[in-house]
């Protein structure tokens, strides 16, 4: 495998001095492994943090900055962030306002934040968590108890982010987070392996004319392997298992946020046909997408496939979800 | 070979599809292929057309809207698109203040555009073209006669397309583009080749263990093939082929603007590793960038790799860099 690094040991540290270069409104702290938003403490706002495995990029480092996420904590690739960066990252972001801990629901993350959170709090900061789990693929899998968190984290930081931007108070913040996350649903498809610049080789193996359904953003075991099918029949299983789900919760009544990503090493032309076929499949279901988004944004390093991730937004999730913006990987409005 | 398509013939409209479903200020034409922004005829504007073949997503598509491009002509995969495409889009965004050809140099866009060009004039459209050939790596290659045309593509287009968007007239926004080129060059380095959706297996041969560097961006030969080496040695060879000639152009005074730009299946971590690598080379030179901007913006479907682009930059060019952009990859300001 040929990858574009100077040695597994020190990748993670190498993209920070790469983020830090390309990014002179985030305050990079690579020896301590923080990514801050310059001024996060200034105008007395609630801090959004969040972190977890590195290798799922621009996922969170890319989602700092103003509109979205106060700091972010990567860990290793595939492996949490320890408890030390949270508190670290708390302490730099809280105004007085208090820190929501933005969490995907894996074991380490949870175990890890919840500790940070101890001992914040135990400094004095108030500390609210939102776990998202919105992956409908399996309950439980090799690196979680119940679902996996994985597309709806960007829904999660991009609308409580603006709500704590607005001035919103924690209680407030965290409600609206955990109100994104119950309302939103994913499921991703792998048409390869991903390799981790540890391992060196594919996380799993994949035999040539398969595809592997519910697969998570870690190369773990998904539902189930079929052989290769159109775009158009991916996007019919995938949307079909979000949106079952989404109806089993509440009939369908309002409107929903998309997003169509891509795991890694899929195209972007690729990707758009995709686009197509999800909405065409959301379409046939008479389920109204008020917005898209397309691209790479909760990725598996290398992995080649894609992910459709919907939120059921009613009209206060929606006005947030447009709110300005203005992080490494996204950003508008400002 | 995976891909998420729903067959060959059939990639290009469906992304269009695509893209006419998530970005509903574009006017995507899918059966004549044309891809035009909202409005692009009201504000008395000159128009910036381009186009060229897919598969280098999202050039150009991703790059239309304001502050940028006015249209983009997508062809089949790494196939020009033909005259009348481009005729009609010149059509459809000229206020009667003339529009710009952004070509990249390939013979059979060179020849198109030049077609296009003609039965425009005889409609009464005015045209000016510029031919971006920024790729130093060979001098002529399978599709090219002189330099390909590669990152610089995207510094023409941004930073013409905010001369346009500030009311320029057309040969001040030519006479910029045509310095941007002269300003900027580019060189890449393959880590994979990459598998056009028509052939389904790779387009060429990269044995384990070695990469190709000078690769242009539709997996056709470069300079040489190497064994793996370190993201530094890369950034080394790559930034010191480019600065070595922008040196010989003229002596380094000034700042320049850095793109580092993924070929489409490196991950992102990489990438900002490899940013960090490419940023210390700089400095070592005594070059000092003034902008850097990190991602997969000019690929090569799931090719692996990199290029690094330079282009030195004075203050107009900086501050029409700076000016808003609002499209669908590339967006700030707005």
């Amino acid at each position: 495998m040929r990858m574009l690094i100077n040695s597994p040991e020190t990748v993670v540290a190498d993209a920070l001095r790469g983020i830090a270069a390309a990014h002179p409104d985030l305050e990079v702290d690579v020896e301590r492994r923080i990514v801050v938003r310059r001024g996060a403490r200034e105008g007395g706002r609630v801090g959004l943090v969040s972190g977890g495995g590195s290798g799922h990029e621009p996922l969170h480092a890319g989602f700092v900055g103003p509109g979205m996420l106060s700091a972010a904590c990567p860990g290793e690739v595939f492996t949490s962030p320890v408890p030390d960066q949270m508190l670290r990252a708390a302490a730099a972001v809280d105004s007085g306002q208090g820190v929501l801990f933005v969490v995907k629901n894996y074991t380490g993350d949870v175990l890890n934040f919840r500790m940070a959170a101890e001992l914040a709090e135990e400094d004095g900061i108030r500390i609210e968590q939102v776990l998202v789990n919105d992956d409908v693929a399996v309950t439980d899998s090799l690196y979680t108890a119940g679902r996996r968190g994985t597309g709806a984290t960007l829904f999660v930081e991009k609308i409580a982010g603006a709500a704590a931007e607005a001035g919103a108070p924690l209680e407030e913040v965290a409600e609206i987070a955990r109100r994104v996350n119950a309302a939103s649903r994913s499921f991703g498809v792998a048409l390869s392996a991903c390799t981790t610049p540890a391992k060196g080789s594919p996380t799993f193996d994949l035999p040539d004319g398969e595809l592997e359904l519910g697969i998570g953003i870690h190369g773990e075991p998904g539902r189930e392997r079929r052989p290769v099918m159109p775009s158009r029949e991916i996007a019919r299983i995938a949307v079909g298992a979000v949106a079952d789900e989404l109806e089993r919760i509440a009939p369908q009544d309002g409107r929903v946020l998309a997003l169509v990503n891509g795991m890694g090493a899929t195209p972007l032309l690729e990707l758009y046909g995709f686009t197509a076929d999800v909405c065409a499949v959301l379409a046939e279901r008479g389920v109204h997408v008020a917005r898209t988004l397309v691209g790479n944004y909760v990725t598996s390093l290398d992995m080649a496939g894609c992910s459709v991730t919907l939120c059921r937004a009613d009209e206060e999730l929606l006005r947030l979800w447009d709110a300005p913006v203005r992080t490494a990987a996204l950003r508008w409005g400002a």
